[in-house]
């Protein structure tokens, strides 16, 4: 199943990188941990990061009814929210040709406010369990003044794109015998050690860093 | 020194976690990696990450002059360009109070095409450098072809405003009673051993991951 690239969403430059599987963009959001939303408030852009969670064929995210991001999302403003996650730096042996190892999806569309109770509570499950998995279950869940005021928005995945890097640099034939390194350097992100806030009751255990799986440390 | 705030960059929802002062503002965007930039073409946002450097008052950032992206830029339309630091996930009591110690910057304006032989040189320099230090001086530098096939873009840091968010998390009162974990969990981001393109030379050295120093591991 692919997303239909749309005149906005056709990727012109390196077309090789482009890709419209959905599986392949849902596993780029699931291993996303934020997303960066644009938006416009008199023809001046702001991008805002958040954190998201996807079900389906949606992305939910959220935030104070108060704040001014949130007030103009809710209104059904054309948004963008961009999810990149970083692989690596591609090292080439000429500066021009020197990359990221990247995927990258963009989502084009407008958000939805999330007015159905039922709904709404999924949404705060799922994005809180997309930051720390199982989250949801430990913790004194939303009362009704909390929730009058959180503002839940989803956002359809229609109009969407990605764009994956992968693999060694690429370099001019005539640059291969120049004396100089190249290939990936990988990067990744990992969770650490657990700071408790020095008022946890005796015998409350931490949380697994295993149930971080996508901030694990691999074997390095 | 301040960044005089604007209508624009004035935090309006936790004022606390704002920050306009330029060496702060500095060390975010010094530490960051990639940024997220915001801009508009028919009235929808598009929202791209890529990678940029800092030069006093002046960010850099640069791509294939045949993109899209880059076209829309040099015209000198509204940018946000906005760069994120994760630096953990604020695990609380109560769903409600969960949050991210983070710190972002915001930066408003318009991007000017730098087109100075010597500027241009220095910016991709400095973006090269940014990315791996010290890379410039070790790979072979652009030729005339490359030079006109790259455009590079300023944005002057006028406008810009900063939020950081920090700490353990903040619970409500009759909340610290509960046998609920609360505390922060740290994320990193790491470089991990290098992986040659397998046509470097022979006694060629990869390079030291100590050079990446915001990416090299702490104390876990």
């Amino acid at each position: 199943m692919q997303y239909q690239p749309t005149q906005r969403t056709t990727v012109r430059r390196l077309k090789k990188r482009a890709v419209y599987d959905k599986a392949a963009v849902h596993a780029i959001l699931d291993e996303g941990f934020i997303c960066h939303v644009g938006f416009v408030v008199e023809s001046q852009p702001y991008v805002i990061p958040t954190i998201y969670a996807r079900r389906d064929e949606t992305l939910y995210f959220h935030g104070a009814v108060a704040s001014r991001t949130l007030k103009t999302l809710a209104t059904g403003v054309d948004v963008c929210l961009t999810v990149t996650l970083m692989d690596g730096m591609v090292l080439a042996r000429s500066a021009f040709h020197h990359s990221m190892n990247y995927r990258s999806v963009v989502v084009l569309g407008n958000a939805r406010p999330v007015q159905d109770p039922e709904e709404r509570l999924l949404a705060l499950e799922l994005i809180t369990d997309h930051a720390v998995p199982g989250r949801w279950d430990e913790v004194r869940g939303p009362n009704e003044l909390e929730l009058k005021q959180t503002s839940v928005l989803a956002l359809p995945l229609k109009e969407v794109s990605a764009k994956v890097r992968s693999g060694p640099p690429v370099d001019d034939d005539e640059d291969y015998s120049l004396p100089i390194w190249a290939g990936v350097v990988p990067m990744e992100t990992h969770v650490t050690k657990p700071l408790d806030d020095g008022r946890v009751l005796p015998g409350v255990a931490p949380p697994n860093l295993a149930r971080f799986k996508r901030f694990v440390k691999r074997a390095d």
